[in-house]
């Protein structure tokens, strides 16, 4: 085959379009073609495609999907988190709107927030000995939030970031980061998800743990050597509540995506580089790679139990998930399940039976009956990979996986720019037998090169089916042309009907990789803080002041619309000054913000919130700092005067 | 008055709707009723208020804006250009869908782009003697486009940061940022607005000067004291191509908006501040403040002629522009013309004969004729307030003014929440007395407390007048909460027609303060690189490895999807290295990134690009070096392994 061909299913009788393949012409794909492998079931037709639907989209009977775009003053009904890519933070969409209502600073300095400036987010940021930030640069790719009942509970989501390998919680009351770990040992920090429940006490019904994949080989300790035996990944837990690092396992091959079970006994993660590869080539020498399951509750017998090693200067327990230690099925820790070729992407569907692995160099996908993995842990099943119930032609560069909570899948093709439906039971028939069973359901184009997917409420119990969105990774054409750096692609698709079909393109700055969209209803935020949430809270404007103790000066400040309490402050030259302001203003989106020209210090204090900075008073002179979030028909006149006498 | 009262002047029949003033009982308004000053024209209408259309706009005939939405696959017809206030950048939108599809990181570090990371954009930004950032916060407010005869020609974008007085200038071919100068003894840099055409050479048609207006009056030198008369604004022309700063005016009162006219032969910039207060309340003791003009022309003659001194370490030639200087109209480099209480805002209308500025606490428009400020500058005019045309009461807490080149005015009311439609030569007519001439069109409730305003094509002599967008300061209720922090809401607007009407609500990051927005036909941006453009380009994948010189280090790497031309490479702990990467991938759309853990370092290279960055090895061990930007089906193994040796 070449590589202008798409691959092309028995399941398919479409005409070939191969008009819209002209983008498919890139390097994308340059040099794919030889090692794209086919598996042994069905043949590829060279040159035959699914139908294009792209821009064209016809109205489908039996779609629900209306309002896409609210009226003024009509709200959204669904929430998205979206993972912001390199900018670092989580981004809050109205669906299926698309609109971005919010972004959460997390990984990366936020010049708005004053994230990064001030006391209170460098805590949480995390500083080096001399006071800077340990780091600026973050490279977010997975969100997901805390669950009950097999549906998200509205406290907690996460995210992680892969360079420094750290994983963040936010506060889905307030919209704020509030801690972050980094993780010890750990390269390439990928896949996250948190647990739905224990896996054994039935009374803890919610997540208490968050699993996260380390996905870069390194030697464990980190001492340059030239040993491949040597290097190695990590699949580490995190505890939701207090996010320290709970436990490790030491596996063989890497972590890419994780998912976990309905009942918290199972995490998995799927593997592309079982060779265990130093360079691209030696990754994809194996026809089959695996998707490794944790079995939860006896990785902490064993951790409670002492059998556990800790490497270099972490404290944290490591136990041994390697093959070669977990042969013996009753005593396991961990089962390695083969899939295809360099799979990318694993979830589990809402009917909590499957786990679904895709095969990125395989055109296959792969499903993996739970209740089959907990047999072999238990010693019922002879073979692993007896777990697998079906593995399926899909397409090209097949990835990640949604549902619709009626049966159905949802699985980007990256190759193809396509997105499949198919129907899971009907796959399961046609891989145990029945050439009749057809399981591919319908294919919609995409434009272009899809990676992540997810359906509204898809990695929950409730999922309902409605709609669907797709983070497209090259919009080429799409948007107006915006010079060399063009914006991703996440297109919103209605999936309520047989068909599916595209109602929107929406740009968003790259590149956010995965998302989660759920109900509304599912969150309870608050709109004000509480002054006791604060700590140096200032209460009432005449506690207002400048408090010197030698060099040491604290000034306090209030704030009410349009006017700072103190008009002006004295300050010397040299002086190390702690800023505490409280905005006093109790009303819903009365924000004020806080600059000092010159001394590079910005940052808001929201209605009833207290925030703090510090910094040298080491140029002298009158400064003007001033109210910079529009709060007031004076605003323009809302300062404060520093003098700094030399 | 009370405080929930809404001004109706003479002009308004409009019916009582008191419901949606709920939303005006807010600090937003507290204590402004005492302020608020109402001329001798007209008398105020307790109570009434003009008709809610907010939610429930009716489709209104004679509108021509059909396609709000782009279909899949449909490309918007304008752009905008928007400030992205605290984030520092500017942001690109397709209008009038308001898709976000770009933003320009100029004053504040971007993790996306490596701005603030690579060589290169530190350059552009500006470093301490120590090497880290001069700044790292910013606070944009205005944007504006190089003009040539009277419409944008796509060369240029200029944008200002606030707090530390910086002008960033935006190359539109490439969409990035290629300079930055920081004004000498300029704080509050407020408004920006670039000249039209040269004011002497006919030949010049097109900008070479751009204007920026300081807004908080400081000790010039800057050594703190109390005595007020030595408080002083500067108003600063600063070279378009050269980026360097050509002259100041020392003046009286401070500069806030700026706008320029048609002919090139003046600026402006209105003046809320005449009183020159350092507190709030004494800013506002005068019932009239001005709009203060800048005769170009005499103004670089007296520069020419020695006719000027210098401020502390600047070499910056600053002439005289105080009113005691220029009283004598023949030689005058400044006019002040008095304009009612604290005026926000000041914008030429695109026929090119008027600057209209905008009262705040007083509830008028006054309208300037340009002939007339320019008759007074050659002694035929007695009274600079002569050139005042009209002085008509519009609403509460006018702002800003567009214009839809149709003879019609649209202006933010901030306390009344409101645009109101009028009608300039209408209100000159009313201002000479004809009671019967009716200059206000019509009024539409906006979400909530506007501040600028822009129309279609406003600010040229190409105003098409199809739509408008309105940045409103507070969204409250109009979007899913999303904890303290609120979106703005930027208000789409149909204007085609006789009635305005509402067309979307769109959130975006605080606080955007102004924009434009223009035909899409008007830019002509390149989508990839030119290698030659890069004096460090790597031409060719041969030329990569690692060039040691003592202890400094230079690595040389190119990209091509989906390899770096280095599998690994080896340092040193302690080399000082700087790392060259060139992208020599050619397609559009395919970028590259390039992380190094535990370094602090990401960036990106687009094609044909070349970025570089410098950093201390001083973390022994193996770092996988990846590339961060999705770019292939085998994207994931797309790295190079830095080996550090301790």
């Amino acid at each position: 085959m070449t590589k202008q061909d798409s691959l092309t299913t028995s399941q398919d009788n479409a005409p070939s379009v191969l008009g819209r393949r002209r983008f498919m012409n890139t390097a994308a794909l340059a040099g794919l073609a030889t090692v794209v492998a086919c598996t042994d079931k069905g043949t590829p037709a060279a040159g035959a495609a699914a139908p294009a639907s792209g821009a064209a989209a016809p109205a489908a009977s039996g779609h629900e999907i209306a309002g896409l775009h609210p009226k003024p003053g009509e709200l959204d009904t669904y929430y998205g988190l979206w993972s912001g890519g390199h900018t670092g933070d989580m981004r809050v969409f109205g669906m299926p709107s698309g609109r971005e209502i919010h972004r959460i600073p997390c990984f990366v300095p936020d010049a708005l927030v004053g994230w990064g400036i001030t006391n209170e987010s460098r805590k949480v940021m995390g500083t080096k000995p001399d006071g800077t930030l340990k780091y600026t640069v973050g490279d977010t790719h997975h969100v997901h939030a805390s669950y009950k009942d097999g549906n998200y509970d509205g406290r907690y989501a996460w995210i992680n970031d892969k360079i420094n390998a750290r994983l963040a919680r936010v506060r889905l009351d307030y919209f704020i980061c509030d801690k972050i770990t980094e993780l010890p040992n750990v390269q390439g920090f990928h896949g996250i998800f948190p647990d739905k429940r224990d896996p054994v006490d039935p009374k803890i019904n919610y997540t208490t743990r968050v699993f996260c994949g380390g996905e870069f080989s390194i030697p464990l300790p980190n001492v340059p050597t030239e040993d491949g035996s040597k290097y190695h990944s990590l699949f580490t837990c995190v505890d939701a509540e207090t996010m320290e690092v709970r436990w490790q396992v030491l596996i063989d091959g890497n972590c890419d995506l994780v998912a976990t079970s309905y009942d918290g006994k199972l995490a998995a993660t799927n593997q592309y580089n079982t060779e265990m590869g130093v360079h691209y080539e030696d990754m994809m020498s194996a026809e089959r790679d695996a998707c490794l399951f944790f079995n939860v509750a006896r990785i902490e017998e064993a951790v409670k139990a002492g059998k556990f090693k800790t490497i270099g200067d972490s404290k944290v327990p490591v136990v041994d998930g390697t093959r070669a230690s977990n042969q013996e099925a009753t005593k396991a820790l961990t089962a390695y399940v083969s899939v295809p070729k360099n799979p990318h992407g694993v979830n589990a569907s809402p009917d909590q039976k499957y786990f679904i692995c895709s095969g990125k160099l395989s055109p296959t996908a792969t499903v993996i009956d739970v209740s089959r993995v907990l047999e072999w842990f238990d010693g019922k099943l002879a073979k692993i990979d007896d777990a697998i119930v079906a593995e399926v032609e899909l397409g090209l560069g097949p990835l990640h996986t949604a549902f619709d909570g009626r049966g159905n899948a949802f699985t980007t093709l990256f190759l193809d720019s396509q997105i499949v439906k198919w129907n899971v039971e009907a796959a399961i028939k046609f891989h145990n037998g029945d050439k009749n069973a057809k399981y591919v359901v319908d294919r919609l184009d995409v434009q272009y090169q899809p990676g992540h997917l997810n359906a509204s409420q898809s990695e929950t119990v409730a999922a309902d089916g409605k709609f669907l969105a797709v983070g497209c990774k090259f919009s080429k054409d799409r948007f107006l042309p915006v010079g060399p750096l063009h914006p991703e692609n996440e297109q919103f698709i209605d999936i309520s009907g047989e068909k599916m079909v595209l109602l929107q393109d929406h740009p968003v700055r790259p590149e956010p990789h995965d998302f989660i969209i759920f109900k509304r209803e599912l969150l309870h935020p608050k709109q004000v803080y509480a002054l006791d949430d604060f700590s140096l809270a200032i209460k009432d404007p005449k506690e207002s002041g400048v408090f010197r103790n030698g060099k040491k000066v604290t000034v306090k400040i209030t704030s009410q619309a349009p006017a700072f309490s103190l008009r002006e402050f004295k300050l010397k030259k040299g002086d190390e000054v702690t800023l505490i302001l409280t905005n006093l203003d109790k009303i819903e989106d009365l924000t004020h913000g806080f600059a000092i020209p010159k001394y590079n210090v910005n940052f808001i204090v929201n209605p009833q919130e207290t925030a703090s900075v510090t910094f040298v008073a080491d140029k002298p002179g009158v400064f003007w700092c001033y109210c910079t979030h529009f709060c007031h028909a004076l605003h323009l006149e809302m300062r404060s005067r520093m003098i700094v006498e030399a």
